[in-house]
């Protein structure tokens, strides 16, 4: 019997938001992928470790998955990964792959959940907490409440068009756009958080658009609600 | 010493979701509160005693949070609950809330919170699983990739306008107004997914619009997406 692939959501950093359920399957399992090419070096390896130091002794891969939006270059990244996974399977071992925050949302796994799931094999997502849902923890603000709804917008979006929605707004990976973003922020005179790296090492908070700096690491997200609150 | 306030989000049902903060929140302290009239018809209490039956030993706290828009009501019952929690943390005590999916989402405990912060007493949110993502894992697909903004949604809000948008739109507690919904779905021609009850008793998956019940319960939520995939 061919084994079952989980794709588990480690949560945005602090290793006490895994779930229940994400460290049982860790624990039960022997064979735990994560992306990148080095598999101590990736962050969600990391997160696990952090409350779970024996994920070491687990049989580790490291299934590449390139920052680019090269179509060719992810077709043959997501190729590799899949037949890497696929062998595991094939020889009835269960596979966890590790992917911070959620698989559902922005995930790099979810290319290789589809393929393994259209091959016809046993596919499991396992929910994990999203990274804006722990800023507005951080922030000790809510995202929504009663009627307002709530945008999530990749920085790559048009986020001119996204800052006139009624609700809150979440702009995510904006790194490398930041100082577009943040002359918008600055002239729609809304009210924006910017934090870096939350829950994780150099964790830093900006209040307003003015405060917010014109590059920014990976892992930074800004909330923008419609009024103060 | 004043306590602490913590709003713990418990997650959208799986009792497995809950996170590994959570839980030790729960068994460290031994003030428990709960929305509703009854504690232990709660389900945010019923989802953490389904991983930790020692609970039902706890002191449980019935926070009242009737389901109206009436402002004089919700601010008489905020004010009750506040008031209840602040008994406790004046005695020097903490007290851990427990409240379903996130509590920065479309929370009631939120306003309590902002009661309790506002007094100038400690206060922590720790993030839960929210239902939307939940259900994408329950459904196996994913809500976003690459630049797609994900747009929550709750009913009250004007729907027509909200399926205009691109990118992936999650409509929440459209229970009562589900015939409307469904209307409108079935109208526009986009691909959408119901689920009732996610990972509850009782839960029930609906594929395509035109599958859609006039009427649904409560815990009722809509994906639709740009395209099928």
């Amino acid at each position: 019997m061919s084994g079952k692939l989980f794709g588990v959501g480690v949560g945005p950093g602090d290793p006490e938001l895994l779930t229940l359920k994400a460290l049982r399957l860790v624990k039960e399992n022997e064979i735990i992928a994560v992306p990148g090419n080095d598999p101590k070096d990736s962050v969600a390896y990391q997160i696990v470790k952090g409350i779970y130091e024996e994920i070491e002794n687990k049989e580790l891969m490291a299934i590449p998955m390139p920052m680019t939006k090269d179509p060719k270059v992810l077709e043959e990244n997501h190729a590799k990964g899949t037949q890497m996974i696929r062998e595991k399977l094939d020889a009835g071992k269960n596979v966890v792959f590790l992917t911070l925050g959620d698989p559902t949302v922005y995930s790099t796994y979810i290319y290789v959940h589809k393929r393994i799931q259209q091959m016809g094999y046993e596919v499991e997502i396992v929910s994990g907490i999203t990274s804006f849902c722990a800023v507005a923890a951080k922030l000790n603000i809510s995202l929504v409440e009663k009627a307002e709804p709530l945008h999530v917008v990749p920085a790559s979006y048009q986020i001119e068009d996204a800052l006139k929605l009624p609700g809150t707004k979440v702009l995510m990976k904006a790194g490398k756009k930041m100082a577009d973003v943040k002359k918008q922020l600055v002239e729609s005179g809304v009210p924006a958080v910017m934090i870096e790296n939350c829950g994780m090492p150099g964790e830093k908070i900006y209040h307003g658009a003015q405060e917010i700096p014109e590059t920014a690491g990976y892992y930074s997200l800004i909330i923008v609600k419609d009024k103060e609150n």
